[in-house]
Parts: C-alpha cells; sequence; structure tokens
C-alpha cells in the first residue's frame, strides 16, 4: 500500500515507515541533493569563508496558496532575503514542515515542489529537513520553517548593517510596495473585488549581490510584516537621523493603492515579500537604481527618500501637495498570518 | 501600558511595537548574547574550524509542560543532541516560536526561561529567532522550531556515521528507555497511575564528547521518535547486518515497564529524549561504559546488544528464557505529538 497518497494521517509524523515513505517520496526528491540524501540527524556542510550567516522564520501564512506563491515559494524567498540583506551569500536551508493530520499529500506535494523550484532559481540547498504531524484541527494545514545558512567575506561584513549611514543618502526600493499583503487578503477574504493583486514574493539574493558588487550599500532590509514604515521606522531609530519620504516618488500598484484606500490600509504598513530597502550615497543613486531597473525584480525601481538631519529619529512622509505626516510604526497587527 | 503581560494577542506577531515589547521582553532578556542583540535578520557567526553541522527540529508536544521538563527544554535537547550524535561539537540555535491567540505570556516566559537555562547548559547560544502568533484554534498552545550549528573538526567527520561497523561490535545505550514517552502520555491522559514518571529530556553533547574524546564511535544515534527499534531498524538495514538485543540488559524503570504493560507497548518503540545510541568495537567496551557511568547522564548505561552476520538487516530480540523475536519499525504512530 502506497502511503504517501490522499490525506496526511497522523502516522505520518510517526518516526516509523509512513513518515520515512513521506519523507522519501514528497521531501527527498524534490530537494535532491547529495547532503540531504544521507538524512542523518545534521547536515553537514563545507566552509572555507569567514563568516556564517544563520537566519530562521516560520511561516503560518492563510491561505497556503495565494496569487503569485504559496507558502513553500514563501518560505524559501523569506529566509533567502534575510540572509541576502544582511550581505551573506544564501547557501544552505533547513525546512520543517508542521503538518495537520488530513491536508492532502497532493497539495503537500505541489508546494514541496514550489519550494525546490524557488531553491534552486535562489541557489540554496535544502540540506537537513524535519516533519511533525499533528492531530485535525490542532494546527491550520500547513506551517513550515525555514533556517537558513549564508557566507560572508570579511570584507563585506559591514554590508548592510547602518552603521554609516549619513544625512544626505539615499533610500531606494525595487519596486511596488504592499503586493504581498494586499494579495494574500484579497485571496483570502471574499471582497469579490475584481482587482488582480499578485504577490511579489521573490528571492532577492541575486539582485542584491548584483548591487553590493559594485555599491557599498550603508543599510539593507526587507520590508515584511510592518511594511516600508517599520523598516524605516527602525533605521531612524538605530541612526538617530529622521527620515523623509516623498509619497509620490513610492511606486504602488493602482491595485494595490484602490484596495488599501476602500480597507483603510496604509500601504506603508503593508507586508513586502519580494522588495529590499536600501541606503546608498547621493553619489550612487543613479548607477544603483540603473542596475536595479534592468533585473526584472527592480524594474520598477525608485528613490523614495532621504536621511535628513532634521526630526531625529522620525519618519515623515511629503505629500505632492506639500503637506507632511510622520509615518509611525504600528502598535499591533493590520494584518495576521501575512507570512 | 505593558502590551507583554497577560495573554498573547495576534498583534504581538505584526512587526510591529508589540512584537517589538514581546521579543525584548521575553525573549531577547532570556537569551541574552552579543550576537542575538544585534536583532538583524540573520546572526552572524564566526567558524575558525572545518565543517558545519546544520539541523532543525520543530517541536509540537503535547502537552507543553511535562514532568521532567517542558516544550522549551526540549527544544534545545532535542537539537543539541542531533547535533552531537553527528560528532559536532553544539554552537548556535535558532528558536522561531509559533504561538496561539490567548496563549498566557507568564507561561510563555516560563519556558523562555527553560530554554534559556537548558541552553547554557548545553553551552550553546540562541543566536537568532522569530516569533509568530495565530488565531486562537488555529494552533495548540505553542510550537518552537528549534534549528542548530555545530563544528566538526576533520578528523572527526567520520564519527558516528556507521560506516566502519562491524560484526562484533556492541550496542551501548546511556540509560533507561521508554521514559520521555511515558512521562509524556501520562501528563496528557489522565490514567490517574499513582506511578510518577519523569522525562528523561537532557543535553548529552557534553557526555558524549567525554566518550568520542577518548574513544572511536562507529555509529551514534538518539532514539527519539520510533524509539530504539528504530534506530537499530534503520542501522541494521544501513550496515546489512544483523543487530541482537538481549532483553535483560535493556534498562527500564518499573513505572515505564508497567504503563507499557498496561497499555500495550513496547518500550522499544517509545521516544527517549536523553538517550544515545552507541556503536563501540568490543575492545573499547568497558572504557566506554566507565566513562558513561561516571556522569549522572549516564548511571545506568548498559551494553544490550551487539552486531552480528545473522539474520542480516533485522533487528532481533533474545528473551530471558532463550526465545527470540524480530523487533520491527512501527508503520505509523503509537503516541503522536510526543516531541
Amino acid at each position: 500500500m502506497n502511503q504517501t497518497k490522499g490525506n496526511i494521517m497522523l502516522g505520518h509524523g510517526s518516526g516509523g515507515k509512513m513518515m520515512h515513505d513521506l519523507i522519501e517520496n514528497v521531501f527527498i526528491k524534490k530537494f535532491n541533493n547529495n547532503i540531504l540524501t544521507d538524512q542523518t540527524d545534521s547536515a553537514i556542510l563545507n566552509s572555507d569563508l569567514d563568516n556564517i550567516a544563520f537566519t530562521t522564520d516560520s511561516f503560518v501564512i492563510d491561505p497556503v496558496v495565494f496569487p503569485g506563491g504559496n507558502i513553500g515559494k514563501l518560505a524559501v524567498c523569506g529566509t533567502v532575503n534575510d540572509l541576502a540583506v544582511s550581505g551573506a551569500i544564501p547557501a544552505y536551508l533547513s525546512v520543517s514542515f508542521i503538518i495537520e493530520e488530513g491536508f492532502p499529500v497532493e497539495e503537500l506535494e505541489k508546494i514541496a515542489e514550489s519550494l525546490a523550484a524557488e531553491a534552486q532559481k535562489a541557489g540554496v540547498s535544502v540540506v537537513t529537513g524535519d516533519t511533525k504531524i499533528v492531530n485535525k484541527g490542532k494546527c491550520d494545514k500547513l506551517f513550515i520553517n525555514t533556517s537558513g545558512i549564508g557566507f560572508i567575506r570579511k570584507e563585506n561584513i559591514s554590508i548592510g548593517k547602518g552603521s554609516k549611514v549619513a544625512p544626505g543618502d539615499f533610500i531606494i526600493i525595487n519596486g511596488t510596495i504592499g503586493d504581498h499583503g494586499m494579495a494574500v487578503l484579497n485571496a483570502r477574504e471574499s471582497f469579490n473585488f475584481t482587482i488582480h493583486i499578485e504577490s511579489d514574493c521573490a528571492s532577492l539574493n541575486h539582485l542584491i549581490k548584483k548591487v553590493t558588487d559594485k555599491h557599498e550599500v550603508k543599510f539593507m532590509r526587507d520590508p515584511t510584516r510592518g511594511g516600508v514604515a517599520a523598516v524605516l521606522n527602525e533605521l531612524a531609530l538605530k541612526t538617530g537621523f529622521g527620515i523623509e519620504i516623498e509619497e509620490d516618488a513610492l511606486p504602488i500598484k493602482k491595485g494595490v493603492k484602490a484596495m488599501c484606500e476602500l480597507l483603510g490600509f496604509d500601504p506603508l504598513h503593508i507586508a513586502n515579500e519580494g522588495k529590499v530597502i536600501m541606503v546608498v550615497p547621493e553619489s550612487d543613486v543613479q548607477s544603483v537604481l540603473e542596475i536595479l531597473k534592468n533585473d526584472t525584480l527592480g524594474m520598477e525601481s525608485s528613490a523614495i527618500g532621504r536621511i535628513v538631519t532634521e526630526h531625529q529619529g522620525r519618519v515623515v512622509l511629503r505629500n505632492q501637495t506639500g503637506g507632511s505626516r510622520i509615518i509611525d510604526t504600528l502598535s499591533g497587527d493590520q494584518l495576521p498570518r501575512i507570512c
């Protein structure tokens, strides 16, 4: 009997034959590489570089499939991007699944396929994993944790850390904001909006490397939960400088803008999963924008604002009519389970 | 308002101020170290050794607190042990929490404290983390993923891998079997057994190092889900040799034995969380046992069986009366959510 068809049963998490078959048939095949195939408790990696970047992220997004991606693809992009914005070259991923009893194996396979495809695209290997099954009703379909290891050359260790940020520096983003959050919300709720919005979910490591190979990026961060507002507020607090953003420089898709207006959201607070904020000196702005715009993941890149000496520790948005307002970090959640 | 008292709210997973406060007050304080305090997306680690071991494990145990430990302590022990049985010196952990809305912050703090205390005991640093909150009813209280990095010196790379296992080698375990599984089951169900059973949940890296510093351990594995039976069957399949276990050499606590008999479980299939199975040549058995027995985590160590040329690929249990039976791996689960 092939026990990896149909729906997930509690026995698939047992450490017994059913779990073995599930791992063999659904996971190992898709993440195929020599390190994983060993199936020991730890993956053994080789390193001849100096510093290791290590990150972790659990994904609990609802729904698990959304326009532009699914939880598997997202779990790779999220962790790869966390490594890349730290100046690291992402190399290895662990993948741990918590699966609700009754989840269709076919759907799990599709998600594992997306995960494997995105890992290949990003150039990272899934080298170790874990699978737990919980009784029906004890988790919501599927949660995935990906932890990641990347390597940082000694000379790149300060990339993106923010310590060199100075007034006059520019803030760049590689495209439209709010796409991921609105796509997921639109898929989750039954708004009957005719607008089609796709998540921007993408691995940015190759794009980021193109920039950092040629330019010193003083600060780099992916604006996920909490959106652009959270990242900029963190930067303002960290540096003690002020930040000014130009409203008409913010790239926003029409559909996202319309949906935000209807629902009363500020796109600056909405999660992105394929965006990076970079702070670069004024002298580098045009060249960085050129590199970004020549990549499919950066075609709508824009310099959205700059570091200033005024209103220290605060982020201020200037609008087209000359008015301005403070952009704060939200206290709680606008949108739960968006990643 | 201090938003990190009382119960977990969805806003604690938002990327906003509430999440920031939760992380600061509940987690960072407890896992305090310079790498974590940076709070960037990836922890940056230094390595001057040759090989990196990398492992991941999600913990979904029910109940989250049990005699002998809780999910926080377990999450450290499980990942530390996976690294240690791979011949690695565990060094760094990531910790990712998935928390159900409404979970008491006080309980979360206690669990985080246990986690921090066990990490300190094991000599590992929690260097990166993540927190997700899901709506009430969408997960069962609290799940924790820990991923771990350890370092393996080049000369130790074959430790515990099994490639040198040969007939005549002995199989050693560092104490009683089945304690964890029965302790958790006893805490979960309302059997009204008067027996007190404690989980064996412990980090074994220091104990293992004492042995591997002096002896070549040919195969090493922690018998968690699937129990001793799963590990030995894996070894038999991997090497192609047979394995013989002596029933009267198996250390089992009276209470565990009684509970297993009452419920119809075989203790060989029950999960342990503080046990390691080692395969060593006959010449090393006494010395290895002496090292183990001199440690509080190995006082009841025993040589439970040996590698044989007969019944290839199978594990056979010999009982006191001279009879024998095959010990197979179970197909599904005896006990779900035991780790």
